[in-house]
C-alpha cells in the first residue's frame, strides 16, 4: 500500500515513494483520502480545507502556507504535526514596503495624477538614499526590507521588541523617533504592539517624516495619524489600517500626504514558487523520515 | 595673495589654504573673480554660470555636477581642466527605475485610482522577485539598479554594448528578448542607441513583458511601443520619451498599461550630499596639488 500525500498543485515534484492526490480547496474533495498521511493545505481557500481533517484518519503531518497558524491548531487532530509557511511572504511584503516608500519619496501619486492630463510638469523629489529609516519589527520580513534599503544606501535603524547587539529595543523608541526620516512598522497584531504609534509617538517624529505600515493596522492610532497627515505635518504610506477595510468615507483616503493600498503586500507572484519549493522540500523530508522545517507542533 | 575658489554652496568644507567665494548661479556674480582658480559650477542653473568664464583670468580647473559636459567644452578657456559629475545621479536614477518597476509589478496605479474613491478591492499582484530583468546599459547606474534587484531576488541579465565575461553584448538581444519579463534601458542618446527597441525587438518580447526606460527616450520607437501597449500585449514604465515632453494629447499617456513620469529620475535629494562630498574631495585634491577625480579634460 502506497503512502498518499494531499497537495494543492498538480505540477509538484513528489518523491517516487509518495503518491500525490491533488485538491486545490475548491469543489468536492477527491477519493482515497483515508490513506493520506501528509496534507499541504491550499492557500487562501477559506475554511473548507480545514474541514477535511475528520476524513483523513491516516494523517501524520500538515503543512500550512500561511505564516500564522493559530486558527488551525484547535482543529488539528491529536498527534498530527504542523509546519508553518513562515518566510514564504517575506519578499512579497518587503517589495511592497519598498514600493510604498519609493512612492512617497519619489512623488509617484503626483506623476500618476499628471499622467491623466498629459502634464509634463517636473519637480525635484525626495530620495530614499540617505534617509534614516527606523525598521520596527526585525524578523525575516524586516531583514528582507533591510537588504533592499542597504542596496539603496538608506540608513537602517533596526528596532525589535527587546534590544540585542546591533538592534534597538522598542523601549528606546522615544529617543529614536525624533531622528527618523521614515518609520516602517512590520509588526503582528498583539497586545504589546497595539497603539505602539499613538499621538505622543507621532508627535515625536520630525516634520514631514513618513510613516509606513505593512504589518497590522492596530499598531497605529489611526485618528492621531489622520490628524497629523491632515495638518500636513506627517506623511503616511499604509498597506494595513485600523479598521480594515478602511471605510470608504474615512478622511485618510483623500489626504494629499497619504498613500493607501488595500492589504495587498503579501499576495504576489513571488509567493507561489517559494511555497512550492517549501512543499517539495517537506515532502522529501517526509519521505526520508526526516524532521520537517518550520515545525510549530 | 590667497587662492580663491568659486563654489555654489556656503556650507562647504573648504581647505584652509583656499578662500571660498559663493555664487549659486542666480543674480549678479560676486566681486573678486579675477583671483578664482577653481570653479564648481552651480547645478541646473542654465547658461549663466558658463558665461562667467571670460571674467575668470586665473581659472585653472572647473567641476561640473552633471554627468554630461559636451555643452561646456566649447566655452572652456584653453588650458583649464574639467572634471565631470559622473556617478552623482546614479543612485537617484536607480531608485526611480526601481520605483517604476515596482509600480508596474505591484499595480500601484490601480491602488492609487481606488484611493480616490475609497475602494478596498484587493487583488493578487505580480512580483519583482524571480522576474528575469534584462538590464541594457551596464555602467554605474546599471550596477546600482542591479544591487537593488539582487536584494529583491530578481534575476539580472546584464547587457552592454560589447560582450565581456558575465555581461552579454547588445548583439545578443534578439536571443535574450524572448526570455525577458522586464527590460530596463539605461542608455545615453547616441547613434548606436537610437531605435534600439524598434517594432521587431518589441515584437520579440513575451506577452505582458514590461519595458522600462530611465536613459534617453530615443532608444525606443515610441509609435511601435504605443501600438504594443494599446493592444494590451506589452506594458511600459517610462521616465523618458521621444519626443520630450511627450505631447499632452499623445495616446501613450492614458493607456492602462503605461506609466509615465516626466524625466525626474535624476533629480532627487540623494544628489546634493553626493555632489557636496565630491566638491569637497576635489577642493582637497586641488589644495594639495593632486590630480582631480573624474577628469575629462
Amino acid at each position: 500500500m502506497t503512502t498518499r500525500v494531499l497537495v494543492p498543485w498538480s505540477d509538484l515534484s513528489v518523491p517516487a515513494e509518495l503518491t500525490p492526490v491533488v485538491w486545490d480547496g475548491r469543489g468536492t474533495p477527491p477519493e482515497g483520502l483515508d490513506q493520506v498521511e501528509f496534507y499541504v493545505l491550499p492557500y487562501d481557500s477559506g475554511a473548507a480545507p480545514l474541514r477535511l481533517f475528520p476524513q483523513l484518519p491516516s494523517l501524520r503531518a500538515v503543512q500550512t502556507l500561511s505564516a500564522g497558524y493559530e486558527q488551525i491548531l484547535p482543529l488539528l487532530p491529536e498527534g498530527v504535526r504542523l509546519a508553518s509557511g513562515r518566510g514564504l511572504h517575506d519578499l512579497s511584503v518587503a517589495e511592497h514596503a519598498l514600493a510604498l516608500m519609493l512612492s512617497a519619496q519619489r512623488f509617484l501619486p503626483r506623476w500618476f495624477a499628471q499622467q491623466r492630463t498629459g502634464d509634463w510638469d517636473r519637480a525635484h523629489t525626495r530620495s530614499l538614499a540617505d534617509a534614516r529609516v527606523l525598521l520596527v519589527g526585525y524578523g525575516s520580513i524586516g531583514r528582507a526590507i533591510e537588504r533592499y534599503l542597504l542596496a539603496g544606501e538608506a540608513e537602517v535603524v533596526p528596532v525589535a521588541s527587546t534590544a540585542r547587539p546591533g538592534v534597538h529595543g522598542v523601549a528606546e523608541l522615544p529617543g529614536l523617533l525624533p531622528t527618523a526620516d521614515i518609520v516602517v512598522l512590520v509588526l503582528p497584531d498583539a497586545p504589546r504592539t497595539r497603539g505602539l504609534l499613538g499621538a505622543a509617538e507621532l508627535a515625536a517624529l520630525p516634520d514631514s517624516a513618513l510613516v509606513v505600515n505593512v504589518g497590522r493596522g492596530t499598531a497605529i492610532d489611526t485618528a492621531a495619524l489622520t490628524a497629523e497627515v491632515a495638518a500636513g505635518r506627517l506623511r503616511a504610506a499604509l498597506d494595513v489600517t485600523d479598521p480594515e477595510p478602511l471605510p470608504a468615507d474615512h478622511p485618510l483616503w483623500t489626504l494629499g500626504g497619504a498613500i493607501i493600498t488595500p492589504h495587498v503586500a503579501g499576495g504576489s507572484d513571488s509567493f507561489y514558487p517559494r511555497a512550492k519549493r517549501l512543499a517539495e522540500r517537506q515532502l522529501r523530508h517526509f519521505a526520508a523520515g526526516e524532521e520537517l522545517e518550520n515545525l510549530v507542533r
